[in-house]
């Protein structure tokens, strides 16, 4: 059993508006164990809806259609239905009564075009819309059914909720669904891929989707299906293990949480805190840390010091080191993470100094250079070299993640 | 002429992602005067897409394939593209040296599924990926041409720009367009689109549209045709102006800047800096102002002082004004912005304080409210409450926001 969503309207095909209606209804359909296999975004144009529709209704089970079911020109939904299963259109004396009772009630007339909503697939059954005027119409086909649905979100979703999820319940087969994400961060999607896809590739249950959400930190998603929920949960968390053996300490969460969430998880438990001190990441890397509520309890502060003299009176770091190693060594990120420690007062320090271009570069320091240092209460500080790629952003990006990372380690 | 575009990808079909591709693509193609028919979500199964592609190069002239060329076991786009077209693939002895330079470069090592990203459709010229290492491919069909993209929006829109543009526009039939964006902050869009809907509502050229890029960000895209481009931006910018003279000084930019671009570059032009002192954005509003190549040049640095004991230490705020005020208040607002100024030795200085939620609500101060605090090199420090909605991250998107647009309106 598969489904299709046909999303309806010409201002979908715009640079402005995306369907968001299709991503509420793949949500529900996965829950009902029915794999979504095709979305399609068309213009109200009957003849190319037509052809859409009876290539979509031969190939699934399900098909549910949004949009274009209300009184206007360009609502053309149902005749591009009723063309393309040919099938009669017949014009439902109940729903005309309905309509001009509505339409009464907040005193306006009716015009001739309104009585376009109330011709039904002659096979179809009325959805009811307790929001709006345009009603949906379920209506069987040779294969399973084709839903139709009206475009608006806030009369959409009621609708599926009330009168189409149970009906496709009972034609779904009976199965319980489960999932398992595994966030990785230090590899790129490339590398992830070719350490799992050997035990992945062919197996169709759980399904498995390598998701690439920012430059370094990479998702994978199993989702099993079982008779029960627990079994299904088994089958995903085995095979989640078995990938994550082979990923090693670059997964950092199985619950899909962001690295700062793991991070401040960690410093939490331990009842600790951290401060930082950067140059390159402008502040990122303290917003990063302070993104989710509770992060008062293990960020202390921190300071951007974007400029030299500001790193030695901010952040303590010695002049002579500055002259002699340059901003962007190894040394400075030390020094950082020692002064965000000291000064701030907090357990653990985080310095990060580096080139996050696109000028800057110096000789043996090409832009993407970054030293992160860091500082904890049982040794001395230390400091690692990185090297990102990308433009400012992604650079930037890449040594946020690279700092929460070096901490999540330590931390471990 | 028309346009259909293809997303591939498992991952579009779920709940959480949409196919963002798609919009900056069709605004592109809009703007080339190529309309865009159909858009479709696949996911990679070389047989569904080969049909999905071959149906859709017998419709259009123009097909765009995003996603599904790098190198990993779901990335099967260029083998569908050759079943769909029937055409053979080759193995590019160029593109190999490519990507072994770059593999080599980044201290990788090559592996043979790598190779899969140096298959050409035979025809197909390659589309040179200056950010990722998946090539793209222009080839020519039947009707017109099949272009093959990569998914991360970070490598498919320079690939696009410089790549595709000017091929697509010596297909498309001649016609001179020209554009002007508003950006406007502190109006929601509902208001946005009250005061200017009157004036664009029956007018085809300039075509309107309203975008929402963030909580307090909107963008008004005006888009002109006509037989010169003096003559379309003649069309665009009066537009334009008359929509500018509704909505005054809620329009911080005509060139499609950030406002922490404005920001800098009014500042860099006066040859003045600037220094904050975070609380509830946690280092955002530097982050905000360090995004940008060249904010060294305006950008003194920043403190982020989440604890109130780094407030007194860090920014000067006075122990006692907090202990009668409390840290969320216009007083300690203006100190924090007066503290950063004089501490880090900026002409300006901006303070914020404030509950990003979703704990720390007290009486008189619900989640969402917000002190900033603003100092400059003329007058005293002085502090606006605001009171922002939503989310964590949509009250310090608001606040990084309000506080650039308190500092632009000084500024100007």
């Amino acid at each position: 059993m598969r489904a299709e969503i046909i999303a309806i309207g010409a201002e979908l095909l715009g640079a402005q508006r995306t369907d968001t209606n299709s991503l509420y209804l793949a949500g529900e359909l996965a829950d009902l164990g029915i794999p979504l296999q095709r979305k399609a975004v068309l213009p109200d144009d009957v003849r190319e809806l037509a052809a859409c529709l009876a290539a979509a209704c031969r190939r699934a089970e399900v098909v549910i259609c949004t949009g274009g079911l209300g009184p206007t020109e360009d609502d053309r939904t149902v005749a591009a239905a009723a063309r393309a299963l040919r099938l009669p259109l017949v014009l439902d004396p109940r729903a005309e009564r309905r309509l001009r009772l509505r339409v009464h009630r907040r005193g306006r007339r009716l015009y001739a075009a309104d009585l376009r909503q109330t011709l039904r697939l002659q096979p179809a059954r009325w959805l009811a819309n307790r929001v709006g005027s345009a009603l949906g119409q379920w209506c069987p086909t040779a294969r399973g059914c084709l839903i139709l649905l009206p475009g608006p979100p806030g009369e959409l979703q009621p609708m599926f909720a009330a009168q189409v999820r149970p009906r496709l319940r009972r034609l779904a087969p009976p199965a319980a669904l489960a999932s398992r994400v595994l966030s990785v961060t230090g590899l790129p999607e490339s590398e992830v891929d070719r350490r799992a896809a050997p035990l992945y590739r062919r197996v169709a249950n759980p399904s498995t989707t390598i998701l690439a959400v920012a430059t370094p930190h990479v998702e994978l998603h199993f989702r099993a299906r079982a008779t029960t929920r627990q079994r299904a949960q088994v089958l995903a968390d085995t095979l989640a293990r078995r990938v994550e053996r082979r990923l090693g300490k670059a997964v950092f969460s199985r619950e899909g949480h962001s690295l700062a969430e793991v991070v401040g998880a960690a410093l939490a438990a331990r009842g600790q805190t951290v401060a930082v001190a950067e140059s390159c990441t402008g502040g990122a890397l303290a917003a990063a840390l302070t993104d989710e509520p509770g992060s008062s309890l293990f960020f202390r502060g921190g300071v951007v010091c974007y400029s030299n003299d500001l790193k030695v009176t901010l952040a303590g770091v010695e002049p002579s080191a500055l002259a002699a190693q340059g901003a962007v060594s190894a040394v400075i990120a030390r020094q950082l993470a020692r002064g965000a420690r000291q000064r701030l007062g907090a357990d653990w320090g985080v310095g990060i100094t580096g080139i996050a271009g696109p000028g800057g570069a110096r000789r043996h320091k090409p832009v993407g250079t970054v030293f992160i240092g860091l500082c904890g209460p049982a040794s001395p500080a230390r400091a690692r070299r990185y090297r990102f790629f990308g433009e400012r952003g992604m650079i930037r990006r890449g040594a946020v993640q690279a700092a929460l990372n070096l901490l999540r380690q330590h931390l471990d």
